[in-house]
């Protein structure tokens, strides 16, 4: 059997997540029992939900264990199986975790998807036409629920959720408003993705002129917010909304390293009768298929054309995680195995 | 045509709202137009929402204009018509404003609602059978939408809307926890109003203790919030809310003087899958019907028997209205004039 690296979670973070959070293992595959397949990892995801299972605290989901594998989505190909539902060959989407192979029973539902790279690189799975894009889909389609000639805006916006979101949101007719960190990121953006403005949250770095710049690329107001981030770009945006905003939440990275991030004026939420709804994908299956054959036809009809950020080999991946949660990646960050 | 004593807003608060932002003005009710009816005043409705509008900032209503008689909701008896819709001696509904007569044209739709008073007193229709019952009613079975067995929270237990909370929650076969300021609030919200627990807020004056008090009358948890009032009991709500919890946000009563009024940790709306959402009961009158129906049979069966505060005389009002913001009142407040 081959040789297996994988990367442990160590220790917890005391605040801010560090390298030696991290330790590379090398372990022996198993060989196969019944039913199971043996896969062989091209790419790992790299999220930002990961920070967050880091800490020993309650949350929606069980912490990351300590001493074992970091948890995570993969793709890759079956190179050995012992089940008659999967062949040598197959491209598969499953939650292998950090580290070169993974021993998986092909009879556990949801355990792995075969998926066809004809018209959709591999990596992708991952990304735009995995569980990002379906992140996105759900909290614009099944939360904001936009009209034609809404405003919506999303934060991360060059991010495997934010490139998704804005072409799912022009597919619908709303104008698209992003907010990321640098330049290079909002001329990307703005260039390439489909938003109509792109505000670079460094020009702006408190509540008073990031309120200024929404008011400047929103002149009709925010009508839909899709939340990444927190802090103080959500005060900003809330004081933007129209009346009967709807605002989906998917994310605090903000707040992961454990800093206090309050929302400074909750009236608001009254004042502008606004609806906030706080969701996990996973929680929602039934949707994926829809959201997959969406996201799909984008990407396959050009529409969405999703950029990547790829770290080479399974050591690099600690330093391309802690990168990620620094906006130091430009689009979906990979790391690549094969 | 008899003399009209009126309170104006003469100045906006700054701060702490007081007895010197209000005048008490003399004034002669002018001579009916066609279409115009004459309605002498029983009693006049002291809300929290007030306060809000006293400020001169963006919100849901347009400012309490100064120099013109405050707006409020008001029943009384048609004294003169000349619309052939109304009949002197009619009891009325409308939204009269403080003052002890008002010249209402009928012909407008929602301006005046006849009532029936066999079963409900008059005063009844100024809360549990009105703006505030049908808030409660709302909140509860639009938003929060409760399932039986589940924990139901409401904020101000005692009050016009927190009792009538109360009865429809039960009704529905929820837990249903209260939160008052005070002993003989928390006793009566217990023995009358048919509350399974109550938490004296004053006894708990953080969120540390009044979380630990919410998880002793909680013990499975909280499924529904409604909020009316903010600040640390919000915080310690949400610390106890259970996976997909909705809360329901009417009123920010803690926050209205202009005191920042964050929100300690938002990531919980993601950790815990929330939907939070804010309303106007105004806004929703398509429901108005379906609810005093609900809320008029709780009264006439003695399922819920709200008690009132009541201050004497136009004179009073500002007092009572001022003593209302500080939790001065037991149950709904209201002005009696004649």
């Amino acid at each position: 059997m081959p040789t297996n690296r994988q990367q442990h979670l160590d220790n917890r973070p005391e605040g801010e997540a560090v390298a030696g959070n991290f330790k590379l293992v090398t372990a022996e595959t198993p060989a196969l029992e019944d039913h199971q397949v043996l896969v062989r990892h091209h790419y790992l995801s790299l999220d930002p939900y990961m920070r967050g299972r880091m800490n020993d605290s309650k949350s929606y989901a069980q912490p990351q264990p300590l001493g074992q594998v970091m948890q995570g989505g993969t793709v890759g190909e079956v190179v050995e199986s012992r089940n008659p539902k999967y062949a040598v060959g197959d491209k598969v989407v499953g939650f292998g975790g950090w580290q070169e192979y993974s021993v998986v029973d092909g009879n556990v539902v949801g355990a792995l998807r075969k998926v066809d790279t004809t018209h959709v690189p591999l990596s992708h799975y991952l990304g735009a036409v995995g569980m990002p894009g379906v992140t996105a889909w759900y909290g614009l389609v099944k939360i904001i629920a936009p009209k034609a000639g809404e405003t919506v805006v999303v934060t991360a916006a060059s991010g495997a959720v934010g490139s998704a979101f804005a072409a799912l949101a022009k597919a619908r007719g709303c104008r698209v408003v992003g907010i990321a960190g640098g330049a290079d990121k909002c001329r990307y953006a703005t260039e390439e993705l489909g938003f109509d403005a792109c505000i670079d949250y460094k020009q702006h770095p408190d509540v008073k002129s990031m309120s200024q710049a929404l008011k400047e690329a929103c002149p009709d107001g925010i009508d839909g917010y899709f939340e990444n981030v927190g802090g103080y770009i959500f005060d900003a945006v809330l004081l933007r909304t129209n009346a009967f905003a709807r605002v989906a939440l998917c994310g605090m990275i903000a707040g992961y390293d454990g800093a206090p991030l309050p929302l400074a004026n909750p009236a608001l939420i009254l004042i502008n009768r606004l609806k906030i709804e706080g969701f996990i994908v996973s929680e929602h299956m039934e949707f994926w298929p829809e959201a997959l054959k969406e996201l799909g036809g984008l990407v396959a009809s050009g529409k969405l054309r999703p950029r990547e950020s790829v770290a080479e080999g399974i050591a690099a991946a600690p330093e391309a995680f802690l990168g990620l949660l620094k906006g130091r990646n430009f689009g979906k960050q990979l790391v690549k195995l094969v």
